[in-house]
């Protein structure tokens, strides 16, 4: 391994909407979808809807940063960041029908390709290794109705791709969840593949539950925490993680409650023989297996997911001094999302995120640079070296 | 003060459904219910449907330990519980007509004074304080249709009866919830008596969530601290806390997963300045205003909390050092639910949550005492002593 002149600051949470992928959203007129607008100003600007439950008519301001790589690197630029691994933004692919779904992946994937691969490099005065500033996760064509032999090829379009590093997927499957027995063949692909999955949600929960709040806030801040552990949850009870414990599965928004809740999980089933036999592990140790972005703001919630992580790895009987949780969390950002409300501001994601790393009072600095970058160095890129 | 002989051990989750409450729901076809049915020994037993979407004819077992005092007293015996703060089980009167929940929460309140009222004193060995074994939370008629006088005529019913402490309640409110603004007199008169309001969940979140998976443990594991999590988040977000800061509010399972998310909450909250202009605090303040059950069956989990606890101290402007987050937190047991698979067994849930406390390396042994019964103590008892 050459030496290395700084650590490395990877943004392993970073979003896009390719331009084929926009111009789907552009000619739509359900939700998803992005229309453009006459403002108060007289000015014509673009919309995006994106939640199921919003009006079609509202949405947020979506612009360049959203598809074009010149802004994302130049918001990485503004904060220091030296390299991202993009993911498509949700819904994916879910809108379309299981023809649709195949090709556009196939084409998408090679879009994101030639977005990555064209980038610039990774100066050698920071690092000398040659790596781009920007790499991918795939996507795969997860519809109702689509052949898992389709999905299977799409794995492995993506495995040949050199700068896609893994999938993005989000929680319906094939519209029966990822705990689907049908998806075995897929997470199998995946496996040996070596790819992450990159778990993300979209849906939330049923908006009934937000009662008369109006505001994004409750969808985003609990219904999407939710909806990834629900997802995760029923992986383990279905026994997807015993039977591919080498899935590379990266949670999004820090695992999003799984590390709250898995000793209640574990205690549930313990009351239930019939679920507790048919686990290999204390649902604990599930934790241990998983990666998860440090995208939750603050410093005791990373600190807490870094403890559970390793709890998790002494669950799997697993206690080398070097292996301590912290290894299991990826520092990202959420770009294109959550922009400032001030256009001059640095993003406030960005910060309030390198501010959570740097304030866990636990955590030296060789575990904080691991987390800003260097995990994501191992996890996505130990091959390239 | 008097002199304490030893720490008390006290339990303030722990349930029960009064003889009358059986009766009731003895009564009914559908959930929740008790019905008998001879089982494949040719044994009559009693069983209990409780959750909404479980088949009406299934159940679990339920017996003595629900509704008898003796057993509850044996089973406290059994662990070392000094004394216990009961509540009603749930779903309480959320079945019932609005005339008929205002008198049937009158009568199980003056059953519950009357439970505790003549239980035995802790003994002045023990502890020379004389406090009794047994206090309570009472019930408020919160259905649809009922005039929020009766709910005030209530509290005041609760405050006036000597062993009952505080109340308990679900989160569907009037039928919209919590954060209904009719609710306020309520939430006035519950703060002005000092009562502690114990919010628990029930209903859990649509169970279209779960998939194919059957058993109780998601809607358990993970419906229940979600359902606990939209109640108080919709509370916060609709202002009950700015207007009425020194509600008691103890939530059930240590807070649902609130502490893992008040940060991303407070972040959506400050990219949405509607939201963030109606609230008087950061979203993470708030949880430096409430209690929560020990009730996490983990010390990572434990230790958490009591973080995001003196986190949500420190932004109400609040640092003493003596005010370290773990006064917060109040052991408890979730009983009779949850019994041992093999009934000599001591109940894991009561085994659990001690050692999860125990566990907790950050925490020296006062601390840890507090949690287990001082707190309690603070919280409940304070003006008896």
């Amino acid at each position: 391994m050459a030496a290395r002149l700084r650590p490395l600051l990877v943004d392993i949470h970073s979003h896009v909407y390719l331009p084929r992928y926009a111009s789907l959203l552009r000619a739509r007129k359900d939700v998803p979808r992005i229309f453009t607008r006459t403002n108060a100003a007289g000015a014509q600007e673009d919309r995006l809807v994106i939640l199921t439950d919003e009006p079609t008519d509202q949405g947020r301001p979506v612009g360049p940063q959203y598809w074009d790589r010149q802004a994302k690197l130049q918001f990485m630029d503004q904060h220091g960041i030296d390299c991202s691994v993009i993911s498509s933004a949700n819904p994916w692919l879910d809108f379309l029908s299981a023809s649709d779904a195949y090709e556009t992946a196939q084409d998408l994937n090679r879009d994101l390709e030639e977005y990555c691969a064209t980038s610039p490099a990774i100066s050698s005065d920071v690092d000398p290794r040659g790596f781009k500033r920007l790499y991918g996760f795939g996507l795969l064509p997860l519809v109702p109705g689509i052949s898992v032999d389709k999905i299977v090829d799409t794995v492995r379009q993506i495995e040949k791709l050199p700068h896609l590093r893994g999938i993005i997927i989000g929680t319906r499957g094939l519209g029966d969840g990822l705990d689907d027995d049908a998806l075995d063949p897929v997470w199998e692909a995946l496996e040996k593949a070596r790819l992450v999955s990159f778990i993300h949600p979209h849906y939330g929960i049923g908006k009934e539950a937000w009662g008369k709040e109006q505001s994004h806030v409750l969808p985003l801040a609990l219904g999407f925490p939710f909806e990834t552990t629900i997802a995760i949850t029923r992986m383990i009870l279905a026994g997807v993680l015993d039977r591919h414990p080498n899935l590379r599965i990266l949670l999004a928004h820090s695992g999003g409650v799984l590390p709250q809740l898995s000793s209640r999980l574990a205690s549930c089933i313990a009351h239930d023989p019939v679920v507790a036999s048919r686990l290999r592990h204390d649902a604990r140790a599930y934790l241990g297996m998983l990666y998860y972005d440090a995208v939750a703001y603050g410093s005791a919630e990373l600190a807490f997911v870094a403890d559970v992580a390793k709890r998790g790895r002494s669950h799997l009987g697993i206690t080398t001094a070097s292996d301590d949780g912290t290894k299991r969390l990826l520092w990202g950002t959420d770009h294109p999302f959550f922009p400032p409300l001030e256009a001059s501001e640095k993003w406030r994601s960005v910060v309030d995120n390198l501010d959570a790393i740097d304030g866990v009072e636990t955590w030296n600095q060789s575990q904080k640079d691991a987390v800003r970058g260097g995990n994501a160095v191992d996890l996505f890129f130990a091959d390239s070296e």
